[in-house]
């Protein structure tokens, strides 16, 4: 199994996937400045795997914290949930994340606990998030595995795989492995999503490992492939999905949508539930993170661009509701009406299919 | 102005598209093979430079033929345009080119001419094919300016400039110098263009050059960019046109236009009316070039995907009439129905419009 972040006594480890897929190499992170490092370097990336290294970064943080007193504590804590909230914007379940935290400190702080008994229980609320991060992508497996059929081929975009999350299934490649479970035959083609090249260090690598056959692509080739009757179905993952259903993704998802309802190619969307972020009605209210021109102008220390020009680099869009087919949760299945049926799925307590 | 393709009288000078931007590189090539190879490599490319350089490469050629009768030199001219034609498959303007310096030698052959004579003809031919380029390039800049307005922003796909061609102008980059040249303030956001990254690497160095305003994006920003509202007409170049107007070019472009048509954003194609193939009825016919996996694993010496990845590397696609606003010619622009509008342009012998 692919060990994205994990606990130890040590500290934090974590594979840097800045690195794959030609080095798999593992950093310690010791500090929550390091780990805050290592979301904003894309070190670690994948809305559900920010969302469990910023709680690991936060539990990590407090337990290090030299404060004495509760007071003390909480102002240490407070300060890191900030520089945590600052790293990267636009993946909701890094916030997600931050505020069960924060939740948790205070429940602990009302029942009149010692420091030392709080850190521990941060300790423990982070580890809970990874270990229901793991359980969330099976269930997402689970319901997704419906929607596919044997002997299809699946195009995916990015990363949204064990790389993406805690480990193990991960959340649109949770749906192919949930297939392949099943029983079922499926390919993948993965497009190999500029700048920073998920699809094809990271996907590849990853269904490579696990035996599922997959054929990347460029991302300009999308198009292509599914006006050849190449393509079946589209999955890719969300960063953070509005009540109507609008969700934001790697950049180039919302091109692929239009071309997956140009084909008439089912498009779906898998995340779980936390990435649903119901304070915003549409996905308009998304922001956009922008990131350095230098993750096109260059590859490593290869220049690749003339000097000075221009890039405009925001690292997602956001796909409107009209062009998913279905959004595949750990909750169950949603479907269009999105602003009803994702409500019922966040208002679900135990798993259960809408639509 | 650039000079990517040079006839001299040591060689045929060639800008080595391969190290731009960051070195600009010139090889003198002093045989027809190395020619065949300059443009198997992609040392150029481009439809219009190809078929130059093969016009070159032949006149090269045959110049130094041993063969004392003009049977000998026939016979080894004929070899020299089997080698040459074997190069790539897309680009129509390499056959065509061929073909010209073909009847060329037939002509001279009938009117009796001797050896020496017929090899200065066909230095002469080649010549005259680069002057021809140059000068459709500008009827094609002066038509299509007239379908830019003033502060438009034209999204462009791979390289059609300069580069693509003799030089000077280019097809679609030479809408955009025809409609600056006419006092139009225009500004240019380039897609990279995977694998070969001609837009990043090429467009946006050609653009610099001559000082208009450019912004590279990602191919897969492209939807982004048009539902932002910041492209207000997509101009791209062909590799071969079918008589019913089906163009295919650098692959991407198909997705370009789909998200054009998506956005009710005009499409246009930019092309010497010697692109066009009536020999083909759709763009079913066109033949794709399958290229080189290690074009998209690799980027110079850097592997980025794992050992062993399977992927498809098509350097082409076919974007239907249906997609296209109109085809710019130097003949005239052509529109929908291509099948008549077209025709009528290759039977024209002096400039004019129609439709």
């Amino acid at each position: 199994m692919i060990k994205t972040i994990e606990w130890t006594d040590e500290g934090i480890r974590m594979l840097d996937q800045r690195l794959l897929p030609t080095e798999e190499k593992y950093l310690m992170l010791r500090s929550y400045e390091e780990v805050a490092q290592a979301i904003k370097k894309m070190v670690v990336r994948g809305a559900p795997a920010i969302g469990v290294s910023a709680a690991m970064g936060l539990a990590l943080g407090a337990s290090q914290s030299v404060g004495t007193s509760v007071a003390d504590l909480e102002d240490d804590f407070s300060y890191m949930c900030q520089v945590m909230s600052q790293t990267r914007p636009t993946a909701v379940n890094l916030f997600w994340a931050i505020e069960r935290m924060r939740e948790k400190f205070q429940r602990e702080k009302a029942a009149g606990h010692e420091t030392e008994t709080i850190k521990a229980s941060l300790i423990e609320e982070a580890r809970n998030i990874f270990t229901e991060d793991i359980q969330a992508n099976r269930a997402i497996g689970h319901f997704g595995a419906e929607l596919i059929s044997d002997g299809d081929t699946v195009l995916t975009h990015c990363n949204a795989g064990a790389l993406a999350t805690a480990g193990d299934y991960g959340t649109a490649l949770g749906v192919i492995r949930g297939a392949r479970d099943a029983g079922k035959r499926v390919a993948v083609i993965a497009d190999e999503t500029r700048p920073f090249l998920q699809g094809l260090r990271l996907t590849a690598w990853e269904l490579a490992q696990d035996n599922i056959p997959v054929t990347v692509i460029t991302d300009n080739m999308a198009g292509h492939v599914m006006k050849s009757g190449k393509v079946n179905v589209v999955v890719v993952g969300a960063d953070r999905i509005a009540a109507n259903g609008d969700a934001a993704n790697k950049i180039g998802t919302y091109m692929v949508a239009v071309l997956a309802k140009k084909h008439g190619i089912p498009f779906y969307v898998a995340a779980p539930i936390t990435t649903l972020d119901l304070s915003l009605k549409t996905g308009e209210e998304i922001p956009i993170e922008e990131r350095d021109g230098r993750e096109i102008t260059h590859i490593g220390a290869n220049q690749l661009g003339p000097d000075g020009v221009n890039v405009h680099n925001p690292a997602f869009d956001v796909t409107p509701n009209d062009l998913i087919t279905a959004i595949i949760t750990d909750k169950g299945v949603a479907r269009a009406p999105y602003v009803e049926s994702l409500r019922i799925l966040a208002e679900t307590d135990t798993a259960g299919a809408t639509g």
